[in-house]
């Protein structure tokens, strides 16, 4: 379905500037920093960390396999109550006497087949924050409204062991009240980004991310260049959040991305002459991603890197 | 590289409501009719239809191919020289004296390898539109100043004999001038979407594409239904620029889409109350996408449909 997919692996070994383009990249040494850093946090406050993958919405296809495979005589459905603690998104609210009930009708309706093991929320509202303290307070709030669930659980006799909350704001600047948790969940500390650069959850060095792109023309009637980037390759977040577009140009801080069509992109100076001399036909800029989950959605290949050289080919599995 | 690509196929004959979802649809016969509507319009004009499917910035692929597999004697390059008709993205101006030099070092630089076969300009500005009649003024406009451009080489002695214009708002509603061009080139028509609607390039019953969304869940104290299709099923196209959000919900005018994460859709009602009655857990929404092109890029299979059932599973081409 992708007759790129063989052809990627000639890529193995080559130094990143002969990579076709545009390119996702990902700096190898700075993922395993990223991963070693929330590991020690969760370490640090005694939780478990369940790094986040999007595995959603598989209930009807887990009912179809339990019909044609029934579960053996010890296993069961374990289930998390999500709670909505604020986001607004999904969940039930832990202060509706509705999200009491139906934890007990998950722990109690078919003991024999489905254990309750725990409530879990995402405090997405974080991403409305302007600060790490107004994180902060939303991740305090969330963790307290989850463990006050839990206790509300236990008081009604609804076995609860487990309690999660994530988002890689909150659990990039974890609070005290986290350690009373049994899980965080984060999904984009990995990659980290530019909009989680702006939230202040990593610094500039610490995002892995970056789309390649090729200088293809020069325009001086419009004081822009044209790069062989368009949302095809970076998607449209952050067209109105960010000072520079849906990425930042890395080491070029006096160029933003103005326009993107599906595959072109157009760069221009923040001010003033743009000096073409600088950016030859063919040569390369990185494009620092708003939003590393939107942009990896885009790409059938991860050129991961190392030293310079494409160490490893990551191949995302798609689809529903 | 994608778990699901083996198992689409057993949804070959399936009802449309039997398929996972977020799924992306096609119905065979409107695509049949948008395909032979175009193929008339071009008929009616004289001219050759290129369907225009992106295949960019090729170039140093074919220049290493050249070099492992030298054409035979009798082949050429054949090269088409892009003109910036006042869209403002690639190509060169018509009336910059480097058009006229950069066309003749094409037909007369290696004449034994390479020959200027056209000239064609992409008239993206069309999509700025407000209505048919700008539309046409446009489509009138490049086609003449492609055409005039034809004729300035002709008398300068250098021979170009094709000449191309595309974009489906103008090769909807095609303008005598263009009879004088020698192809069309629209690339988003046999789908068509939400934006093609409002541009006024398609009749609503002529989009062919959609995205069908489950509802995961009803919040009546946000008056909102959550649906299982977001930004990673949809894009965020339209976001800002559709009166219903990044999408219209089929034969539900007075429900909008006012909330896209990665996998979840927030839909509520315009105006009053939303009556969850009518849209139980499970039950199927229609997205009408504003950005085929942006949705298409966002599944790994399409499932073409004709009388209620699958009859085709589509695998798009990916990568760079």
């Amino acid at each position: 379905m992708d007759g790129r997919t063989d052809s990627t692996s000639t890529w193995l070994g080559a130094p990143l500037e002969q990579l076709p383009t545009p390119a996702l990249t990902l700096d190898q040494a700075t993922m395993r920093r990223n991963a070693e850093r929330m590991r020690e946090r969760c370490r640090a406050l005694g939780l478990r960390l369940r790094p986040h993958v999007k595995t959603h919405k598989t209930l009807p296809q887990a009912l179809a396999l339990l019909q044609q495979h029934p579960l053996p005589g010890t296993k069961r459905w374990l289930v998390w109550l999500k709670l909505d603690c604020g986001n607004g998104r999904a969940g039930v609210r832990p202060a509706d006497p509705a999200a009491l009930a139906l934890a007990r009708a998950i722990a109690e309706g078919a003991p024999e087949k489905v254990t309750l093991v725990g409530v879990y929320a995402h405090c997405g509202d974080t991403y409305g924050c302007r600060d790490v303290l107004a994180v902060q307070a939303i991740a305090r709030a969330t963790a307290t409204a989850v463990l006050d669930f839990v206790t509300v659980l236990r008081q009604a006799g609804v076995p609860c062991p487990q309690a999660s909350i994530g988002s890689t704001p909150s659990c990039s600047h974890p609070v005290p009240e986290m350690a009373r948790l049994t899980e965080l969940h984060p999904g984009n500390y990995l990659f980290y980004d530019l909009q989680q650069t702006l939230l202040g959850s990593c610094h500039p060095e610490e995002v892995a991310i970056r789309v390649l792109t090729r200088v293809i023309g020069h325009y001086p009637h419009r004081n822009q260049l044209l790069v062989d980037c368009g949302w095809a390759a970076l998607s449209l977040h952050g067209r109105d959040q960010a000072p520079t577009g849906c990425a930042a140009i890395e080491g070029h801080p006096q160029l933003r991305l103005v326009g993107l069509t599906q595959e072109h992109g157009q760069v221009e100076a923040v001010d003033g002459q743009l000096d073409f001399g600088r950016f030859p036909l063919g040569s390369i800029l990185a494009l620092i991603p708003f939003h590393a989950c939107a942009t990896a959605a885009m790409h059938p290949v991860y050129y991961v890197h190392a030293g310079g050289k494409v160490v490893e080919l990551w191949h995302p599995v798609r689809g529903w």
